[in-house]
């Protein structure tokens, strides 16, 4: 065992104001008050996200942070008609992507098994699947450290991949999932909260 | 705005024992206590991450909780060699599965654009898609909610996934995505923590 694994609070549950924060009360922003998000805050979200597990681990969720002006206006252009009067007033946004080489990196990640990454690398169904699976769950991760800074998040998958890909990841290395706008709520911030699925509908037991 | 949004402590930050708990000190187990874990438990597992946001509210993720001898039998022979050990010494796990038909609940999920149900039903490639990527983000928030219980969450990719869709799954609706063992760790539960990416290649800045 590590250092770091003996001394795990990891069995802590979590406060009620943790819950709310992160589950029962968070809410998607669909507005954003002008209050600054200084970059050691992004990078602390991605400190937070970047520790929660993945398979093999991969790692294959990259991060591009966006929140200079040139910026912005060269992302609100590839999203959707209905999402860039949000993108555009959001203090930052982040470019959710998929490292579609993230096998080059598991000699580095996965020490005691660096032949994965020639299987990864001869084998495209496999490596296509694992990258856009964990990738995805990553960007679960990834909300979920958002809001627990304290920030509102408002994840879309209405834009142009493509466009912001060749905008951003000319390379072809990196491909966009998903944006997420992050900031502080504004003024109505939220829309009325939608159902969820009756337990009925969503689980079973064995 | 709904009386949860006015209510909403939704910006105050998670503390240290939070962070911990899901990001910073939590591991994947690899051995279970014999400690029980409750239906009660399970289904608050599943209170918590219901709520976190999926695209058009599709929520397609659906949760399979084993927790029964004869239930644990049927899941353990379809997993791989190297998790089968694991998974029969925990007190409960969840097969995590995405509801191929989850287009269906679009009229009551999102009662203002029930039309959308009819797009996913006639366009196979969306559907497809949106419910990857929606069930797998969900997946994320899902092994994240294990952890605010201040359980231990193991998940697991290596399972043959035909075998638990055909054993629990019949009808061919759901198909499995993920298993995940949950309980509180074990003996010597924790591998050495693996490294995570250097933040100057899993980030960009613009």
């Amino acid at each position: 065992m590590t250092e770091l694994a003996e001394n795990l609070p990891a069995t802590t549950p979590l406060d009620g104001n943790g819950r709310s924060t992160l589950f029962t009360a968070a809410r998607t922003a669909n507005s954003f008050a002008p209050t600054p998000v200084g970059d050691d805050e992004l990078r602390e979200i991605w400190e937070l996200a970047k520790w929660a597990p993945t398979a093999a681990n991969t790692q294959p969720l990259r991060v591009l942070f966006v929140r200079t002006e040139e910026g912005r206006d060269r992302l609100v252009r590839h999203m959707a008609d209905g999402n860039k009067e949000k993108t555009a007033s959001a203090p930052a946004v982040a470019v959710l992507a998929v490292d579609t080489r993230f096998h080059e990196h598991i000699p580095a990640l996965l020490p005691f098994r660096p032949e994965l990454a020639d299987v990864f690398a001869t084998n495209d169904e496999m490596r296509s699947s694992t990258g856009s699976f964990n990738s995805a769950l990553q960007a679960g991760y990834f909300i979920l450290a958002v809001r627990a800074l304290g920030l509102a998040a408002g994840p879309m998958a209405g834009f142009d991949s493509d466009g912001v890909d060749a905008e951003f990841f000319a390379d072809g290395r990196w491909k966009s999932i998903l944006v997420v706008n992050i900031g502080h709520p504004g003024e109505n911030p939220w829309f009325d909260r939608l159902p969820r699925l009756d337990p009925a509908d969503s689980t079973r037991w064995a």
